[in-house]
């Protein structure tokens, strides 16, 4: 069953007449999710209840949309337009249904929160509004979650294979690296293997010295020193992407408080993973690794600053539940889900480590898909 | 002036109180031109007209934000949460103001069109609303557009330094491309010596064959054909980025169909240059391309099935008009903003060509700030 197909079995058992996505320079990642090709002009995708699917595109991107959709079976017709106009014309003699599913999130900040759907931007919102008066817009969310929460057979062997790539490229890092070096020349080296043979799934965080403490590091033209050296990376070849870190030390030996926080984020991790089981609430893996490592006698309350896990697919911070005490523990796991186990401790202005690998629920026992090395990897 | 500052400046000029950024997951671009760097995570940023500005953000992102807007100068106050709770107490102290400029756009797909200001997600918009419910909110596009539609003296040095760099890089193709390769490839060499300096403004199009008969095609892993070869990319160093497409040609001899196409869309990007000029509607550079064309008898209409140019700036498609026949023409041109300009001619599923170069519109005069080569170039 091709998403198309999917998605107009969710829109039957919802009851729904059509799902309705406004594409427009890449607000919305649900669309080269569908179409299976990045389509920045504006466009429209039409899911419908009854099969009769469409896409509006201008003129210089309808070819690439129609092979895209091509290969991989989907049966859509695609119109296309050179004007506002035409774009209205066709709309309208499209767009008839009476309950139309759009891209917004309801409940924002609350536990029954689906942000995860909220890309239609407010002015295109009014728009539509304005143009189809006597339409019930609803949530996509129910349609979104159900496309890409649970991850298929096709998806996990997808997943499997790029993270074998992932690591296989990762483990080249010690011969890559040298003082002297920016991050930015890394993340080059390692993007360039990635550009070859898919795209990074994110821009490659590469930290050193201070740099590590900061999670979400824009890498930068600062040479690498000794001390610790934390690569956070993705690699997409076909669908699925990696997200994969690795905290490495620059240097002759690891100092004393590196190693103990390796192996007890090591440890922490592998705790945790006894919780990436079907069934299980979310926030129940996030209070075991900290649980093991307020054992420890680590102050995880200061220097752990983030969430244990996110869903992984599509896009790095794919759809599902979040893995984190600072959440409300209501969202369950589910088998085939795919989330990342990422501990870390982080002294701000000082250093930080952080080892994160990708995990796939299951019934009993998750699949560990990627391997953070046991010991800390000396350059 | 920081850019702060500047915003403050037209809020006042406005009657605004303040204009409020909610970045989240690269939602809005708006966000890392005012902060400086990337924050994926749930974020607001909130520019005051009497000059206390604030930014509310995840604590593990608080340290990088604030690094960051010390090296710009600007002064404001980042303040950081744990959880939905801490963040809607900090919210709620700070964000008192009446009149509130948001990110949404006004009268899409008409000539008043204000779509460059369109971030807001719908369901954010109605959260906005319920917290803030005596809040008038006003669109933000007349802050977007006194920001980024005109470039400063310092922007305009960013974007030769990045053009002049961007084509040292274009240069080395012809060394780099060898029959056998395939698109990604390709794209991977470019793209790995920009990673060294910057980062790529857009994923590098590569298109062989028939490909390049796709002006927006996604590089593939098609192998490189004899025949044209289309390459479109540009980079991003420090803020403003380049735009720049050359088509060679892979194999002994150009063929006299490509040699003439090369030769008339040369000409006719020259006849349109001198037509980006301050005062000019942005109508008039497409029309007199499409003048030239149309005198050399090739038929525009059904081969040029795209616009002439776009503005250019922290992103590949920036704020300002478009220089297109598809518009109304009621825009107009204003020295020291920057655009393209890239005439294309496509025979779809078979082969395209497309030249462009990257102008800042002056009083009397453009500056011509790339130069794609004036006879094809032979791989």
């Amino acid at each position: 069953m091709n998403k198309f197909e999917k998605a107009q079995q969710i829109l039957q058992d919802k009851n729904y007449d059509a799902w309705l996505i406004i594409g427009y320079e890449g607000n919305d990642i649900n669309s080269p999710f569908m179409l299976g090709v990045n389509a920045p002009s504006l466009h429209c995708i039409y899911v419908s209840a009854n099969g009769d699917h469409y896409v509006i595109a201008v003129e210089m991107e309808a070819n690439m949309i129609r092979e895209a959709l091509k290969k991989k079976g989907v049966k859509a017709k695609v119109s296309h337009f050179a004007n506002a106009k035409e774009f209205f014309s066709l709309f309208s003699s499209i767009i008839t249904e009476s309950n139309i599913a759009i891209n917004y999130g309801e409940n924002l900040f609350t536990p029954e929160s689906s942000a995860y759907a909220d890309f239609l931007p407010a002015g295109q919102f009014f728009t539509l509004k304005k143009l189809l008066p006597k339409t019930e817009f609803v949530s996509a969310a129910p349609i979104i979650y159900g496309l890409r929460s649970v991850k298929s057979k096709e998806e996990q062997k997808d997943l499997r294979n790029t993270c074998n790539a992932t690591i296989e490229i990762l483990e080249t890092i010690p011969d890559i690296v040298q003082l002297g070096m920016t991050e930015n020349e890394i993340k080059a080296e390692i993007e360039y293997r990635y550009l070859k043979i898919g795209k990074p799934l994110f821009p490659t965080i590469v930290g050193t010295g201070a740099h590590s403490a900061d999670p979400h590091h824009n890498t930068s033209n600062k040479k690498i020193e000794p001390g610790p050296l934390l690569i956070d990376t993705g690699l997409q070849i076909d669908e699925m992407g990696s997200d994969i870190t690795w905290t490495f030390w620059v240097g002759n030996k690891p100092s004393e408080d590196f190693v103990d926080a390796y192996n007890a984020l090591y440890e922490s991790k592998k705790v945790a993973n006894n919780y990436y089981t079907d069934g299980t609430p979310s926030i129940l893996p996030a209070q075991k690794c900290r649980e093991y490592l307020a054992e420890k006698g680590i102050d995880h309350k200061r220097l752990f600053i983030h969430g244990l896990g996110h869903a992984l697919g599509f896009v790095a911070h794919d759809v599902g539940p979040r893995i984190s005490v600072g959440t409300s523990g209501d969202s369950i796991l589910k088998e085939n889900m795919v989330h990342t186990n990422e501990p870390g401790l982080y002294w701000i202005g000082e250093w930080g480590i952080r080892l994160e690998d990708d995990i796939i629920i299951g019934k009993e026992k998750c699949e560990q898909v990627t391997h953070v090395p046991k010991d800390p990897i000396t350059i």
